[in-house]
This record gives structure tokens, sequence and C-alpha cells, in this order.
């Protein structure tokens, strides 16, 4: 089965799967069951097994996977090997923490130039991260081939920025305003809406009958 | 219908109509059709018709729904008239991050306690909220009637933290933490993990034929 053909729901596991081995690896495990794969990323076993069969890793009885085969596997989809660089668009609070944080966990991604518009920290570095005028966003991501943005400016700038961005040939967008943007079908947008998450979480301790997923 | 028979799904979506319809009503929109939310929101029609008839609100053929009215009942099913009080342990960039920002769309929730190790910021009062000592967490917990924690600390401490919120009675965790924690079932996690939210976007440009959700 070709990898485009996988259900999005087992790729959006791929990452936490990939993380977890590597764990394993870094512990010096070199094999592991389905069984306790499932005990520590918190999904059920026969959910992992479906998820390997898609890409053809299947486990032996008794043995159960190879951890670095597998982790260099799921490394290869998820390219692992390539450093993508990502745009950054607001540099308020949100945006500054996630300079700081920069995703370090992940080896194939690194905010590379982040875009504002207050002056005072124009043609500065922020957590080694420069950051230039909105006037530069279109040269800057074609001369350092950005195709992800993340957007963390205010909720009323951001359809007009997902505008400019999707001009300028963005691929994808993570966005963490709570607005729902337009874009065009070339585009891909990840919504990350905190507020949203923190109600959701309110909504489900306060209806405790509720079923789970 | 009661209202926790209705699917996790639909639950997830209340929060992003709520915030739409106070949207609409602020802009002095009175009816709005299942189509206008749809493009608004970005799910389709059929779907938003469906969530709706869960809770008995249904639209009429020609006029819509009532922003108003439609508003006002989700405001009470997502608990908008009472105020929760959240904390929030660490408080590094991401932790100071989400204090600044502190959920202010939202008017149902608010972090009034904040708990760290770093005894610089211990005493101090940082954008509005009180940093507490990792000695305090038990009886602030209990002295404000926190059911509902964020965790920003390195993941290494995120498990012992979570056994001692569990113990503690908290109900309800945003989990900023890559690692899946191990919980009772009296505690709800929601895992916002930021890594695998680019990585997944990563994944799914470079693999653009995948199908949509």
């Amino acid at each position: 089965m070709a990898e485009h053909d996988i259900p999005r729901a087992t790729a959006k596991r791929l990452p936490i799967y990939y993380r977890y081995l590597n764990l394993l690896l870094d512990s010096g495990k070199t094999r592991v069951s389905s069984n306790e794969l499932a005990e520590a990323v918190k999904f059920d076993a026969a959910t992992i097994r479906r998820d390997f069969s898609y890409f053809g890793a299947l486990g032996k009885r008794g043995y159960g996977y190879d951890v670095e085969a597998l982790m260099n596997f799921f490394g290869r989809i998820l390219d692992q090997d390539t450093l993508a660089s990502v745009a950054l668009i607001g540099v308020g609070n949100l945006g500054q923490a996630l300079l700081n944080f920069n995703f370090h966990q992940s080896s194939n991604a690194r905010i590379s130039a982040a875009f504002d518009i207050n002056e005072d920290i124009i043609n500065t570095i922020q957590a080694g991260v420069p950051v230039y005028s909105m006037g530069d966003l279109e040269d800057q991501i074609t001369a350092q081939r950005i195709e992800v943005a993340i957007v963390t400016v205010p909720s009323v700038a951001a359809q007009d920025l997902a505008d400019r961005l999707a001009k300028a040939g963005i691929k994808g967008i993570l966005n963490f305003t709570p607005l729902r943007l337009d874009v065009p079908a070339s585009v891909r947008v990840q919504n990350v809406d905190l507020t949203n998450e923190l109600q959701t979480l309110l909504y489900f301790i306060n209806n405790v009958d509720l079923a789970n997923e």
C-alpha cells in the first residue's frame, strides 16, 4: 500500500510512535511488543498493529517489533533527515514562547524566520531567530524556501495574512488563532485552538457520563 | 436526548459554534443558516444540522437559526456563566505565554494560580497570576476549588505531577508535554502536543494525495 493511502488518523499517530521508539532506543531497548507500545502511547494494541500493517511493518509473534528498524522506517516516512524551515508570524506572547520552544524534540523542523509589525523587535534576533518586518514576508519565504507558516497574529489580521501566505506559495499553516481560515486547496491548515481545548476539557469534566471516544 | 449522550466529536465543536455565534451577535446579526455557519466554521452544513439536532435546536426552513437563542443555549451547555479556576504548573516559556494569554476569548475559565520550582518567581505575580511553590500545590487546589490543571513542566516531571494532581482531586489535565500521562479514570487528559501538530502538518504537505478527513 502506498504511503499516501494511509488513513489520516494513522498519519497523526506516526510522530507519536516515532518519538516513543526514539526514547526506547535511547534507553537501550531493542524490541517492543504492540502491547508495550499500547501501554506507553495510550492507543490500544489492535490500533497499533493495524497502523503498522499499513506500512507493511509486521511484528513477529513472540518477538514483537525491532525498535531500531521500526524507528528508522518511520523516520524516513516522517522525513526526519531533512530540515524544514518554518516561518512564525506574530511575535506576541504566544509567538515568543514558540520561538523559545522551537520544536526542540523534533529534528526535522525549525523556525528560521519570524515576522512582526512591532518596530522594537524588527531586525533583532529573538531566541536565535531573526525577526523581519511584514514587508519582507514574501522575499524571505522565497529565499528560505519556507513551506510552513505558524500564525500567531491577532484574529483580525489572520485572514489577510493567510491570503498573503497562500499567494507566496506556503503549503501548510499551523493556525493558533480561533479564526477558521479560508485557503485554497493547495494549502493545508492545522488548527491549534487553545481556548477550545480548555473549553472542551471543561465541558467533558462537567459531563462525566459522556461516552469516551 | 440528554446532554451527556451527545457524541464526543459534537461536543468538541460546541465551543467553536459558541464563539462564532457570539461574533455574529456582536456584529448585529439576528439569524443564521446552517450553510452560512458551515462557510464560517468550515464544517459541512449537514454536520452542523446533525450536531444541533442532538440538542433539539432545529432551524426553521427559510429562516435558519435564531443567533441569540442558539448562543444562549450553547452558553448554558458550556457553562459560560460560571468561572472555572485553573492551575498552571510550570512557568517556563510556554507557561508564561499561557499566563499572558489566559484564555481571554473564553469567559468561563481563568488561570488563578501558577506553580513553579524557580525561587526567583515564587511569591511574585506574573501576568496577574500569583506564582506559588510546588509545596503549596495541594493546599491551593483545595482552597481555590481548582478542578483543571495545565501542565507545562518538562516531560521528565510530568508523570509524578499527574499523580499528585489526581490525588489532589483534579478532574481535568491540559497536557502540553509530549508524554502520555497515566491517570485514574476520574481524570480526563487533553493532550496539546505542539511538536506533533507541526510534524503532522509537515507529513501531510509532503504527502499531498492523502485522503482528507
